[in-house]
């Protein structure tokens, strides 16, 4: 397991600066009088391929020396670390294969062809998807990118909490949402240096609490294939996230699905941004827990705005 | 006729300042490549109240002396000028009446009540509106504050568009949608003192085209009841905004009902922001006019973001 260092986030920073956007922190007068607290959205959903996964798939695919980069890249995802990885790797003009499953829908692979990369379908079963995957990088030799247990992944998703904490000088809280845990990993790596006061919490749908019973338990438990409208946050913690969680995490907050809905729709309602469920989890955690944020200074990670949306989830209401 | 000068939209922006956000503006690789042009998208969705229209409001609510304060403001709409009507006052702590169809949706009304104003309904004609209209002004003595029409309002609005060449510098061209013209005179007001050479473009839906009309043919032409998904822009033109288009706008682009929510898809689904039907007029009129703007920086006027999330155009296709 090789952890990364504040060192590797910083030259994460130089290496993917011309990659990805510099998003901006917006404020919101009735979210702050509704929570009480002074919230600081930092706008991943305004990220290049609308999620902050862009950032350490830029990390990833710009580090590599050449001779590996004309290789190519491979991953596995049916969601928004495929759209990243076809992003940054079209960006470098490498080749780019994700495996995605055939069931996915017809516009996630577009959306992801889109950018560049090749898409090789696999049944939707883990044994599938593992053996085509195994396949792919046998024949190419690419390079196999993890959605977030990855140390070039997570130092990239950590400038996103440098660029807030340069913006708006000391938070008392940061908080993001938590499915694998690379973004709450990467503020950790960040945070712990630079703002070692700021108290970290990760916020989780209760039908995919898997990371909040790894928290209380001392160690990572999984769940096969919960429920969840956010669906980003599916995926289990591994070695290397566990380390950053269970070390700098204060708490994980958890929210019912019918919160991430109704916190997802006020944020579209009053801020006039798209952002998808997973983002949402968030607010819905601080409306939910106000004691905890109410007079503090708090950054608010708003993950990403990739949704369909012509099924938004609270047309099904 | 007292027609607004460029002190005017001068004296105004400091007027307004405490009151209304300086707008982001934002731009986008894809659309810039999709349309050949280099868009600079000023996002009035981000604007207090949702809308644009806080600028004008604020300027004639905060200019009223204090007497006339005391008495209070009026003014009929079913849309976004009394919602801005309502949260000028409010801020300003004064007796603000919005009178309004009785068929008008509850959560509009609730809406403007939210900001602090007083809702009155009529009958859902012109002549039940201005006898309750008149009613209201006569009781209180209310200052009537009409949602184009009015120097004042003008003056405010021209404040948009000093932001916008402030910002991003000499542009070739802008554009703005056009119902009554309250946006689109505040942008010729005040371009034509700031940068002469910019062009002025008026974007218009086709089932509405009264301005468009009224354009070629010299005089104001007025439709009854036009029926289209952009909303805000069903409004006929009248004097004082007649004067700036016809002195100022190089022509009027229109755009069918499909291709307005064609547009308004793409902006939400490429820059994750909420737009209403009546901005992405704009975009839809570049897109079928790519001859006129391919080279060109362009700005366009995104005018508000207030949309009910339940009841999509793209919904009903």
């Amino acid at each position: 397991m090789i952890i990364p260092t504040f060192d590797d986030m910083l030259a994460a920073r130089e290496r993917i600066k011309p990659h990805v956007h510099k998003t901006p922190v917006l404020t919101s007068t009735y979210f702050n009088t509704l929570t009480g607290a002074e919230l600081f959205f930092k706008c991943e959903n305004f990220q290049k391929a609308g999620v902050f996964k862009a950032r350490g798939a830029s990390n990833a695919v710009f580090g590599l020396n050449d001779e590996q980069a004309a290789k190519g890249v491979a991953t596995h995802s049916s969601g928004n670390h495929g759209l990243s990885i076809s992003y940054a790797s079209g960006r470098r003009g490498i080749p780019a294969t994700v495996v995605m499953p055939r069931t996915a829908p017809e516009a996630k692979k577009d959306a992801v062809r889109g950018y560049g990369a090749t898409v090789v379908e696999c049944e939707p079963s883990t044994s599938s998807r593992e053996a085509v995957f195994a396949e792919v990088v046998a024949k190419s030799g690419a390079d196999f990118i993890h959605p977030y247990n990855d140390p070039r992944v997570i130092a990239g998703q950590g400038t996103c909490s440098l660029e807030l904490h340069e913006e708006v000088g000391p938070l008392d809280a940061v908080i993001a949402p938590i499915g694998g845990g690379g973004m709450v990993s990467g503020t950790c790596l960040t945070l712990s240096n630079v703002a070692p006061d700021t108290k970290i919490y990760a916020a989780e749908p209760k039908n995919a609490d898997d990371a909040y019973r790894s928290f209380k338990a001392g160690h990572i438990i999984a769940d096969d294939a919960p429920v969840t409208v956010a669906d980003g946050l599916k995926v289990p913690l591994k070695d290397l996230t566990w380390h950053f969680v269970s070390n700098h995490v204060t708490d994980i907050l958890l929210a019912e699905e019918q919160e991430i809905i109704d916190a997802m729709y006020i944020i579209w309602q009053r801020m006039k941004i798209v952002v998808e469920p997973s983002s949402a989890v968030t607010l819905a955690t601080i409306l939910k827990n106000k004691e905890l944020f109410s007079g503090k200074r708090v950054g608010v990670i708003l993950t990403g705005g990739n949704v369909d949306l012509k099924k938004l989830p609270w047309m099904a209401i």
